[in-house]
């Protein structure tokens, strides 16, 4: 190798796109903390504390709360390889790119998902599962994504999940986007599995998903009848690491750090509260939306149902999408995403999530837009 | 949530164990920094120079050698899930824990893993290979572990290939422990796909698998017939993020700041070299033994395939293992490791990896020791 390389040193950018989000300072500080060792009963305190935490997060009692030593990605494949088993039916509410993700883990599950598709930028529409339910009375389970990161759309996760317990079906929900953002109740609503992201509204670095299953779900893990095709993510497994009690099996290494980084953000979560911080998201959002508004930008979802922590916004015609990305984040040091999918070069896609969403942000933000619009 | 919780302050260790191994402060310094974008150009770049420094420590111009986003298990998966497809026959070297590892993995993969078992502590006999390769003419692969974390085995990692090789196999090897501590050539040795962790003999944090496949590692895998079972560790869909050119594809939110450290520690690696970080870890273990047989300790491994970077001393009798583990980590601040499996209680394991493997830690341990001992 002939090239020299040196240390990174990243630029100091704000991140207002659909994730990372900006983290904590104290979060990088817990980051940075010497590392101890994963069986170090100091270290294994620190596990419990963060499943509590998490417990808050998600307003569960559910003992089978943990972060996944991965990406929410990882999360979701944890949640449908120990749910579901060759030949199990799912429907799969598809109405961004997170739905058909789902839909792909299922496939590779050997299961069979039936697809409820509403158009991308919409809602989750609760008739067309019903119709799905009422043909698909042997499905096992209902899976939909609560905030749809690709679009900036929030579906009625309440109404999703009191809809599937009708049909006794176990629901599946990718809270990546919404946990801390948006209002979510694991036990209320009747969630049996969830999974999310570390480094959307909980301001924390990437790499983390928290999960949690119900004891409806973990009867379901109980009675497979094949045996869970990942060794990494079978929970059984898992447990033996993260369960209760002083003798914990070493199933793989934790990442001690990332979990330092993750108590420190769940801990600020908990400071703050959640009602406050779903509050919180919800007024810099309103604040954005009216001043993109004096910018004569549109919003693109529709207001019932969109989205406080990502902002999806049309991009006016004859504007160059990447040039605008570019510019923002070469002169403004500034994040935004660009549209997925069929969206792409349609919207952009802001990000007011966990410590970015505050209202220096926000102004920051709109003159940027403003200036480089001109 | 009634508890009240503060931010976790954990102790100062000396990680002696087998891993994670103490991290150097320019690597949790470099971890600190601020986040940015997965997609950031200057991400991208980074991303870039991390491959060309994983090529650097594996001794390989494999493109395809990157980072999993997660830790050596799901490395260790990503291997299996790749290039096994269901009826696929594997033989797989058994001689501490992590064989038995690969073994499952196999079979979750609906492969047929055939195992060539020799005892704990013991290295992998090329006989017993020789002859289950005689035996299955259509063996697909042959996997095995370098340097056996679980016992302190360095297996003949160029012999078992050069043999897997006269058979027409694909070899895998785990390389979790040895990368940077042991000598380790990819290309020259003829391993087609590899796997290691970030927490051992890079002193990096633990959360990263970095992988290596070879051109007809690629070639099996895109002759599969089945698709990959996991979605997440895909490596075709893995690419396309990680993959060369200015086009990206997401796929999942890379572990940014993880990214950061690993780099770095890479960069240390590659200032030191290869060659003298090997040597290191050979004089300081030998430092070691000397000092370990002046209080009558020994060595549980034969010489002649002894790990530098992980020392299994044998427990002397009447000495309770767990109290001398519980002292040294108590009123010495020092993580040692306790044996696994059938050599619980009557080994410790001794680790001397990275940053770790230095004369200082040496002396440490052993008067350490040597007064818990007395």
């Amino acid at each position: 190798m002939s090239t020299t390389f040196s240390s990174f040193i990243p630029p100091k950018r704000i991140l207002m796109g659909p994730g990372p989000s900006d983290v904590y300072p104290q979060v990088l500080q817990a980051l940075a903390r010497p590392t101890i060792g994963h069986l170090d009963p100091q270290f294994v305190a620190l596990m419990d504390e963060v499943k509590s935490l998490l417990q808050y997060a998600f307003q569960t009692k559910n003992e089978l709360t943990m972060p996944i030593s991965a990406p929410g990605s990882a999360g979701m494949e944890a949640v449908f390889v120990n749910l579901v088993e060759p030949g199990d039916k799912v429907i799969v509410c598809q109405n961004g790119v997170f739905g058909g993700r789902m839909q792909q883990n299922v496939e590779r599950c050997g299961g069979v998902a039936i697809t409820v598709e509403d158009e991308w930028g919409k809602q989750t529409s609760l008739s067309k599962l019903q119709e799905a339910l009422e043909a698909n009375p042997d499905a096992k389970a209902v899976a939909f994504v609560h905030a749809e990161t690709s679009t900036g759309v929030l579906n009625d996760a309440e109404a999703l999940c009191k809809l599937a317990k009708e049909y006794n079906c176990l629901t599946i929900v990718d809270a990546v986007t919404s946990l801390g953002g948006s209002e979510l109740k694991v036990d209320e609503w009747q969630i049996d599995a969830i999974y999310s992201g570390t480094q959307k509204c909980l301001s924390c670095v990437p790499g983390l998903s928290p999960v949690s299953f119900s004891p409806l779900a973990i009867e379901a893990i109980k009675a497979r009848k094949t045996p869970v095709q990942s060794w990494f993510l079978d929970m059984d497994l898992v447990m033996g690491y993260w369960g209760k009690g002083a003798k914990r099996a070493y199933h793989h290494t934790a990442p001690v750090n990332s979990l330092y980084a993750l108590h420190e953000s769940l801990l600020i979560l908990k400071n703050e509260g959640l009602q406050e911080s779903w509050k919180r998201h919800q007024t810099n959002h309103l604040s954005l939306k009216s001043g993109l508004e004096k910018l004569g930008l549109e919003l693109a979802v529709d207001e019932q149902y969109r989205l406080p922590q990502l902002n999806s916004v049309r991009i006016p015609e004859h504007i160059d999408d990447a040039e605008v990305r570019a510019k923002l984040l070469n002169d403004y040091n500034l994040e935004i995403g660009a549209g997925l999918g069929g969206l792409a070069g349609k919207v952009w896609r802001i990000g007011l999530m966990g410590c970015a969403s505050n209202q220096k942000n926000v102004d920051y933000c709109v003159n940027a837009l403003n200036d480089v619009l001109k």
